[in-house]
């Protein structure tokens, strides 16, 4: 069944529904193995390889934070357009870590590439093949400004590497997928297929990131994989634009990490064509099925808030400009006042009037309607004629709440998602107009 | 006893202590009054007015927001220098109430007019002069785009004006504080008095604003009085400067009302000279006091936070431009992040590497040195060699926690209050580096 909040935004529904997962297949040319290097001193899984036999076609966005991870500063140093590996830890940032950070790469990444070539050099007989330390990128997230623990990762090394495994199921994901996650409550997966000609193309992806309020340094991590044979510049243009409006919209409490990624491989395995470009059927195709599968990795990310309770939709539409309408979404979606209003099931609609002015984007009041649902709460400059606080707290009992601004001064919108700010949030909040 | 946080700031001070109030005093040519208009139904006092006999000099600040309440739009209308009356209203803020709002004021000013005019006739025999609509101002706080309570307010001005008194000690000081509250804990006063020639100039300041989270609309609200003759230019060009380390500096959770207002009034009693300019000695001691207060005002304002614990001050020195210290400062301040490791007494300094990033300003974080108190937590792009962890945990109990990022860069600085999340937020997030 396919995860997708849409489905539930006009219905009753529990959020917990979302919890089913996809079923995931495997990427051939994809290798995973993930171990616990004690880095919680409790035997979870904390350190995960994805190693590409053939090598893979990668593209990458992060965080736009002016202090960023040693990790991301790695990737960022390395040109290279194919990898081999990419090495994943949770519990520590790499952030902040000075040059006992920046050295426990070069180690790490020393130590894995012997082991690797040793690998390769065992399965490909008669290769003289290395893989270098720039073959090889990472992923780091947790506490920032804490050593960064480079023994008991080089340790892992060798049984990560033995641990990798070609075949992947359903729970074989689930397990990679849990073994990225730092204080998430469930893993994050999403699925998607299509045909291309004869061939199955495959797109599988895997997230991290708690949800409300303050997610324990807010590091969302994504990975995704795919069987089709796309360049790397191609895969670069394809994942900027499925994140504008998938991973660049969600928020949880406006703070942004100095780790944030998200990644996309290709392992060349399902040849599309020669010269594709962005206007190419095919590629728009897999553009559809990759914004479908971001969007819901997104939302789940946003779902699995610590103590979210509801999902908040705010779509911003007839803007004068995109950049108004996300600048008055994101006032709205990041207001606390908002979101315990949210929590509350209050329909405070007045909340929206004061995210909107925060913004500083000029609207024209006397144009505006606000809709909470299909509920026209506000229009006219004032509240709606139709307005019925019975109907509309109603509503608000909803697991997924839906809330419009249509601002008639142009043709542009934008739609972001967040959480609601639940418990002590309420208490003090949310009953503030009874 | 001078209510002045500064003073706690390196004790371990209860933040109650901050609930003594100072003695304030008559300012002549102020009469002042309180009344219910039964707005919020339970009796308390909700409806205040301020009136000069022989008219005030004044400026205001307001809010920055694009949508503004009927009150605030009334105001900048009047293009006064001088005004008669200041009409507050709590539990509504009449914002986004459109022509019923907007109609109300005219009636309540029309009525309040008349009422003065009356008043004015009886005590100053054989004047002709009246108080004119135009002769007054207004400050609304409370909920948004509930429909205005005219018929209540306008019954109830008849009382009101009736009971306006000339004499106001310490007792009435705090009813008057008390009537402008919503969900305030306790009433926000401040004083200050200052020697010129033989006169004594005295300012006397309310205010009213919840503080963390998300203080129940946000709405801070502000009035200042002294019997200084100052006129009204150079009292908008004061509280501006007074403004924007006092007022400016203050966050609780990043969303802004539509109603935010801060006024000062001169009843001229006083004559400090003629063509007085902000360079002259007398004007430039005034500055200080006026200073001194709405810091004062403003730290109360932190302090009263629904379920804040700790003060916390944070200071941004050595900044390339003041531009980017404010940022700096702000982004550390409104992070949930950094305000529930607060909370926590969790001395995470990570956080504040985060918030430093996430602002987007450029720095380097090879010069970069972040202090708690005045324990150094990380310096040349990593974590002090003189980091003590026991002895920062038994820092992060005090009252009032003082952070200082000094970013070596040029010679700008910016200082900003805000308070911690407590509670839930404390449950899910200060516990993470465990």
């Amino acid at each position: 069944m396919t995860i997708n909040i849409k489905n539930f935004l006009n219905e009753k529904s529990k959020l917990s529904k979302m919890g089913e997962f996809q079923n995931l297949k495997q990427i051939e040319g994809l290798e995973m193995s993930s171990v616990s290097a004690d880095l919680y001193g409790n035997g979870r899984d904390d350190l995960s390889l994805f190693y590409f036999k053939d090598g893979a076609n990668y593209a990458t966005v992060s965080t736009s934070s002016t202090i960023i991870s040693e990790s991301l500063a790695w990737n960022n140093n390395s040109h290279k357009k194919t990898i081999k590996g990419l090495l994943v830890n949770t519990k520590n940032a790499n952030t902040f870590t000075g040059k006992q950070g920046k050295e426990s790469l070069d180690i790490i990444a020393k130590n894995l590439s012997r082991i690797l070539t040793i690998k390769e050099s065992k399965s490909k007989q008669g290769t003289t093949e290395t893989v270098k330390t720039k073959d090889l990128i990472f992923a780091s997230t947790g506490v920032i400004g804490e050593q960064f623990p480079v023994n008991k990762i080089k340790d892992a090394l060798p049984s990560l590497v033995e641990k990798l495994k070609k075949e992947h199921n359903k729970l074989f994901w689930l397990k990679i997928a849990s073994g990225i996650m730092t204080t998430d409550t469930k893993p994050k997966l999403a699925y998607e297929e299509l045909i291309i000609g004869d061939e199955l193309v495959k797109i599988c992806g895997v997230a991290k990131g708690s949800g409300m309020i303050a997610p324990n340094l807010a590091t969302m991590l994504s990975f995704i994989f795919t069987n089709a044979d796309i360049n790397s510049n191609l895969l670069r243009s394809l994942l900027k634009r499925a994140t504008a409006n998938t991973f660049n919209a969600i928020t949880v409490d406006s703070d942004q990490s100095t780790n944030d990624m998200v990644s996309i491989f290709s392992t060349k395995n399902i040849k599309l064509g020669q010269n594709l470009s962005l206007t190419d059927p095919i590629i728009h195709k897999f553009e559809i099925a990759l914004k479908k599968l971001c969007l819901n990795l997104a939302q789940q990310i946003v779902v699995d808030g610590e103590g979210a309770k509801k999902f908040l939709t705010v779509r911003v539409i007839n803007a004068k400009s995109l950049g108004s309408a996300k600048n008055i979404a994101f006032s709205i979606a990041n207001s606390p006042l908002v979101k315990t209003a949210v929590a509350g099931e209050d329909p405070n609609w007045g909340r929206i009037i004061m995210g909107i002015g925060k913004s500083r984007e000029v609207v024209d009041i006397k144009k505006l309607k606000v809709k909470f649902g299909d509920f026209i709460v506000a229009e006219n400059g004032k509240i709606a004629d139709s307005y019925n606080e019975e109907k509309l707290k109603e509503y608000m009992k909803w697991d997924s709440i839906s809330i419009e601004v249509n601002l008639k001064m142009g043709n542009d919108a934008f739609e972001c998602y967040t959480c609601d700010f639940t418990h002590d949030y309420i208490d003090i909040n949310a009953d503030y107009r009874n």
